[in-house]
């Protein structure tokens, strides 16, 4: 049985350290990924992390984890607020699925205070910055170990 | 002049008898379209049956069949809700158009009742299981040999 | 077992044929049920047909259906958007129930986008012409014969 | 001047005990009237009780009782949410006026909480099963005792 | 050609000049006719005058204006804000439609602000008491004089 | 005590007649005022009849009614829709208002749908063409010799 | 095991029959109580009857109820509109909650149309005037005695 | 300066543990603390954990730990979705504020998902079980190191 | 520099102690000008008082007022709730502006609860009677004495 | 009978001075005392002012207004916009009720311009900071004077 | 035929330049007008430039443009999200009409975003400053040359 | 420092000129190339026009943008009423944005009055048909010239 988790990362997210630090703070995906391969290694998980500014690049790889992923932590960015089909495809999916988000986007555009994700997502945070993915690894990892 | 239908399948749709088969049974798009090509035989018709999870996709398909189709049966799934654009490439499409979802969606959740693809479909139909591919099929045919 | 399926017609179906062909087309109900009489006899049931443009008839029609009928198809017309009796009466209803609208509703007016009857119907179609009967007999033949 | 008091029951009641008995219990209408004869008794009342699916049907009683009736208890059913003609009959009736449902509507679909005859109902009473009614009597009873 | 006006009255208004008169005033159905009578003899003009409590009764009478009215003078009373039942049967009638109310409706409660029967209606009154009836019959007179 | 009645015009219908013939026809106010004029003198009745472009001009009549006028009727044109002073300035008027429309409002854009002058005016017509101001004209007569 | 039913009274109660007496009546909680006294003793129960405009009160004698008490009576009075906490309190109840009015709520300001107490309470009643909390009783006896 | 935490609970969990466990774990608020102190302990930190069903003393903690903590934990609980007085009182502190809730609220009822306190909390998590008590604590920790 | 204070009235204050004296009292703007002049005195403040029907000349004088007002207080009357542009007046103006209603405009109509004005007054006021402008004066005496 | 005016502040007022001086000025609760002493002086009035961030206190002390104060001046705080009971217990009191807020609340967050207060208190303001209370005195003692 | 373009200017635009620079920039009218001057030089077009800050003004100019204008340039200004009354008389103007916005009225206030002359403007552009009446006084004179 | 400007267009505009001529017009994308070029080289910029009907192809061309682009001219058809992502996308791009639509959107369905992409860019313009493109091309190179 695979111990992988998926990371996926929605629209811009490429760009993570680049655009608006004042929102989004100066690391990038790279140290994101850093982050959770320590968690990772704690409770002796791998990782595949991704992104990418194409909806239908992120529902094939939601997919693919139906096959390949113990857990999926997706920060949808944009796509929280307009993509039923992500929510569709992680209806798809059995095992846990944690939305976490950079910024508190409940203090942000009253648009991004609705989530589609949410609707299936077993847990959701905001506003933890980059260390967010670390806490929802760790709290993956707990969640398998059980 | 041609004698094609496209039968479109938006996002999710290639999971069909693998995801939430209490919504959606346990048939997959290869049972949909024999059960098409059989109404197809009885008509003289010709068809063409696609699925993508990337909206891009379909919108390409639509212009596609402005020559190429006689008729577009579009199951949208997810893009039904969201999608402005595949309804204005259908704007952009002359023949008869219908709008097939296999489960009763004003059943669901409220976000899954609204459509824009209604908005420019001749004809809709929901909750006739897959059967509903064969009987838009079956209405096509009537149509086309007026 | 009954094998007989009621055809019920809401208020102002006596004019079909007659008022707005523009809309409606110019078949009448005895065409539509010529057509459905066809289906009928492919699927060895029986048929019913009734209009009213009393909703009080119409819920006496469907709580006999109780005892008398396997299936339900219905046109609720006006009814469909204004009646919770009806809804009501359907609740009570043990079969299939499919509702049918000649015209494609959702191209119409903002007040009949809402259908009461449909939070009941296992189906739903519209926009079909008079051939939507047939098809959903055709449907409620498949059904029962499961 | 008269002592009777008119028990009024909208669409679908008829079948009390019959549908749904999750939630609207097994016992009948009959049920009912037993147990509202038995208060009446208490009270020195007399009672009449009637049932119709027909809005038209309920309206003519109502405006009966103007000059037959001391009283009104009535469960519109489906008409509560729908019917501004029995709010109007009802503001032609000078008694007291009591509105009863059997199941608690609060907790039920979002459309049956909206209620037109209680603009006019002077006391209202819902999820007390058919006791409701008995419940209503006795306060019928005390009221016209004043 | 015909010559006959309809006036067709909706629920409760069998009770004009019974049920709160601070609102209806005093006349009744009967001095309405009087009324209308005196002008239809200026114009020379026929008319036939109805009142029900029952929809489906109005819809009828409705349907048999197709052939045996010039013009449909209508105080739809409570269906008014409920009925689309009543619009779609007028929908089916070609001749002149006057909307009649006795009470000014927009200074009452806020659900008697909408009317499905002015969305069909050639002109609409409210608040001139029972002698807009015999404004609507002249304008009546005037319209069919052209 | 006066017998003079005041027709208030608002904005534009100073082009009556001239501009958008299919919605208001090709008469002109000169033509209301020679229609009126008419049945002011069956009455007995003075009438002095205005039309302003400015709402300031339209609020100083109301007031100088106050004064000089036994009624007002006025086609408040687009202030209908938006003007909470005309609203108060009627507020302060005592005798009779009407409120017309030349044509019907009820069919034409939602934002002409809300009147603030009827949350004042005694009774309201739309749809009767330039006849509406006659009638109301005949209306006020009535309503004066009580 | 206990047959004490708590009665618990919300803001403002203490005031009862002090306090808009054209809205509440004459009767003070003392009545109430001697009223329900005696309906406990017909059905065998004891009664602990309670009242504060503190809703952290209210919520402790909810807890305290899961051990000791029956069933809860509850009036929320204006806590009824407004707090969550209450709701999940009595959600922590196992045993019958009835939400007793003493005046008729759906006749007052819309505020007070939204319960949410309504999405836990077994029933509901307002109108009774102090008799309610009597006919609750009644209820609840009847309720316990199964 | 400071190293303490304050973790405040709102209304209701008191119960945790015992209430709903379907929803909220059968952990305790003794099991939190003993999560707490851990991650405290890694960290150098110190904390107060407090929970009270009354408002008032939620706020006057709030109001002690502008003197006395570095930082704020809270759950809570109803108040999130209903006091402004608890958002004020936080909008008073200067230090981190995380706010907590145990269950998915995204998932639940529609009025839990709109959160008064989220509109000063620097970040929020939901779903994380009892769990995210602890987690938050390791971010309070990573954020006061800084 | 100048002491000069702007107190703008919009329409129909001029009628002020003749309309509707039991929502405006019985007072007049000489009555209102005369108490401002004495709290003027007092605070070395000179005054001008305007009324206008016509809102282009409230907004001509409130330009006017960026060169010769310390401050202004209006009194918008109906503007209050529809004119933008009387807003943006207010927003090229610098010195304090103060917003005065004479009746408790919060439990008057809905429409009148919403105010433009709101959005640029450094305070407002409503239901001090004419004592309000006396009181405003004082106000800007005290923040002109800053 | 009484000359005492009760001055009630609503939760987080304690703090007033010390927090968000940008929106609340520097002045503290004592400061109002003061302020208010010296108009009570002025038209001889006796005063008690007091502060609670709970709101059941809140509560209490209205009620004992009822025997002890010929007058309220509130200003509510965050129970503004939330507390139904607090209008309440206002209901029940009889003497003159004065709303008061530091801040211009119309120009901060919506939810800050809804008041339950307002629909019952006899004038309110906002934005004339801590000299609203004196202003507020001066207007009860005129109204007292009376 | 004409050759004269009309360029209107709704409320405060002569404070153009003068007032809150930071959005509408330090250009006046004057400016306005020479940028204007030179565009029509190119395209042999008179212009005819006037603001108002009365709207009855507007309205007459745009009547009198019927005659002497091939075409409306017209910066509605606050007029924009109020006038009916402006949306009608253009509305009776032939030619073509192009709506000019300084600012990007989308980023700034909720009430900005809704435009009456939208419904009937051929063009609209905002945000491109004082350029924006070149830019479309450019685009007039293409319009105007075809 | 680059001179180019990027012009994008979203989905379907590659059949400009080819669907819907009585909306859009019959010139093509190519036509839009020439009239821009001709301007670039009035201001001596450089251009780089694209088409896509997928969403993520468009945010990936704003991304090169960040690097390659001076401003970003984007009709963004369907995608402007439904993509949070190319708003997000666009928020990371610092130089000027201009929104061009072809028709007159605000003259269209209700769903295409919304733009997310207007939430960024500096100006906005519709119904200038392909000249739009043009004059936001002279626009940019003033604004680049400063």
């Amino acid at each position: 049985m695979t111990r992988t988790i998926y990371i996926l990362n929605g629209p811009n997210l490429n760009l993570l350290g680049l655009r608006q630090p004042e929102i989004y703070g100066q690391d990038t995906l790279a140290d994101v990924q850093a982050l959770c391969e320590a968690v990772a290694g704690e409770f002796g998980l791998a990782l595949r992390m991704e992104q990418s500014n194409w909806e239908g690049q992120i529902i094939d790889w939601i997919h693919e984890a139906r096959d390949k992923a113990a857990g999926i932590i997706i920060n949808p960015a944009a796509l929280t607020h307009t993509s039923v089909a992500v929510l569709d495809a992680l209806n798809a999916f059995d095992g846990p699925v944690i939305e976490v988000h950079i910024s508190q986007v409940h203090k942000r555009e009253a648009f991004r205070h609705k989530s589609y994700v949410s609707l299936r997502a077993d847990a959701v945070m905001a506003g933890f910055g980059i260390e967010g993915y670390a806490l929802a690894m760790r709290h993956m990892g707990g969640l398998l170990a059980k």
